[in-house]
């Protein structure tokens, strides 16, 4: 007999946008701190979302980052793979998807203690890579990537069935309020902002680049802005960046010269693996969203 | 017997991006400091190229000045005029050019003496209006303004023939590090990048949605990014902005729920009054450059 499971979370069905209250915790956590996290640290987490954490990686380490980048970048036969996003008027290599299964390093990092410490006692299980990229906005044309969570699109076009995983993210470059850093609304993340509107096939190819499907509509942006605000992450190369996979978050363009490099991968609790989309689409490739 | 003016600041003829030096005072004035200017915002305005003092308008004040702009914005004869300039995708009024001669209220504020006590103290002379314009960057899709200096602009486009103006914006909004905010580059106002290119006639009309021409080139950015570095025009409604005609500025996106919405005109000294353009092209209409 099939389990079917009611989906707690619908979108993209109504004509109107509906907010439902998150029916998951924020923290999973059975204590109140450990060797990497303090009780304030947990707290803070909980009520706004996220976390943001300098000095976690060496200058050592960010540099052995960035030239890997770059020497993946450089690989022709790699760069004309799907996991290789360019900008949509440039060409520049924007992001590279699944960089973990191209490179020891990044492999290794997503198993990095100082990372896994801390989610994995956060959502308080064993953790998985359901996705990662390197996002790499270049200077003087970053586009900017529109207001969304991560949740609905996993959601509804992933099947991740419950919100129980972390977004990581490793600054590679500064990342200053003026470079098209990472914007987050702090406490948005415990209301699910259900969004208007169908979702076609393979729309995927078209969103990486530039997001049209799984939009909040402007009232609600305009209402979770006036409630929580925005928090520009703003820190040095070598931070950490924890954020809930429901958290509200976006990003400006970037015409400044200094370019914006982060590595980013999220880690799913092994008891959220990835069931049927729940838009009723099929499921999008592995470099977006492992199924194995 | 015709008065032929030395070109001192050539600009869009070259191959290759060339920098001279400027050869106009940033401050013209012979005092030290006035009744509206302390010595230190005098020695700053110099060093950095721009001042930005908060709370010289009142909160009533900076109401009448938004209500205004909404009555002017929803006059249908006016709106389809020139002067008014709408967003690439969306129509949305981004500018209003001439408010000033629209609108007695901001003909009032241009010759605001919180205004013309500082500008004509630092240039030494009675000014006038060169150009006025009410810049409102919507939220959710409001675009960047790619990094320019307005001298070059007015220099080659409508014939300013020296450095002796000075840019006046009176915020009407927040002004955050988020929502597509002035950016400078304290300093670069003592070099002059004269662009690579040339110019077509009537470009304009394009460029004030989007710059294309007397764009620097990315190499001269990347320099004068790494002397000077990038400030971020904070701050709350009601604030004065003062900065000199040859600073390099720009904005990024705005996809914040927070519109941003700034009165700026220029004063210019009446010694600089506009010849001839530069550039040889015809020269633009009275709302993007008085000529009277």
């Amino acid at each position: 007999m099939e389990m079917v499971l009611e989906d707690l979370y619908p979108s993209r069905v109504e004509q109107r946008p509906v907010w439902l209250d998150r029916e998951d915790p924020v923290v999973y956590a059975t204590e109140t701190s450990n060797e990497f996290l303090t009780e304030q640290q947990v707290k803070d987490f909980d009520k706004n979302g996220f976390l943001i954490i300098p000095d976690v990686f060496s200058k050592e380490e960010v540099e052995a980052y960035n030239n890997e980048f770059e020497r993946l970048a450089s690989i022709p036969e790699l760069v004309q793979k799907e996991e290789f996003i360019k900008e949509p008027e440039s060409q520049i290599v924007r992001s590279i998807f699944a960089p973990h299964k191209l490179s020891e390093l990044y492999q290794k990092l997503t198993n990095d203690p100082r990372i896994k410490g801390r989610v994995n006692f956060l959502l308080d299980d064993e953790t998985y890579v359901h996705q990662a990229r390197i996002n790499a906005k270049p200077g003087f044309n970053g586009k900017e990537f529109y207001w969304h969570s991560d949740f609905e699109t996993w959601h509804i076009e992933d099947g991740m069935p419950r919100m129980r995983a972390i977004s990581c993210l490793v600054t590679m470059t500064e990342n200053k309020s003026y470079n098209g850093s990472l914007m987050l609304m702090p406490g948005s993340h415990k209301k699910y902002v259900a969004c208007v509107g169908q979702t076609p096939d393979d729309h995927y190819k078209e969103s990486l680049r530039k997001q049209e499907y799984g939009v909040p509509d402007q009232e609600s942006l305009e209402t979770m802005y006036n409630r929580h605000g925005i928090t520009v992450a703003e820190c040095p190369p070598g931070s950490l960046i924890l954020f809930d996979c429901n958290v509200m978050h976006g990003s400006n363009s970037n015409i400044t010269p200094l370019a914006r490099r982060n590595i980013f991968f999220v880690l799913n609790s092994v008891k959220n693996r990835l069931v049927e989309p729940f838009g009723g689409m099929k499921p999008r490739p592995d470099f977006i969203a492992e199924r194995g």
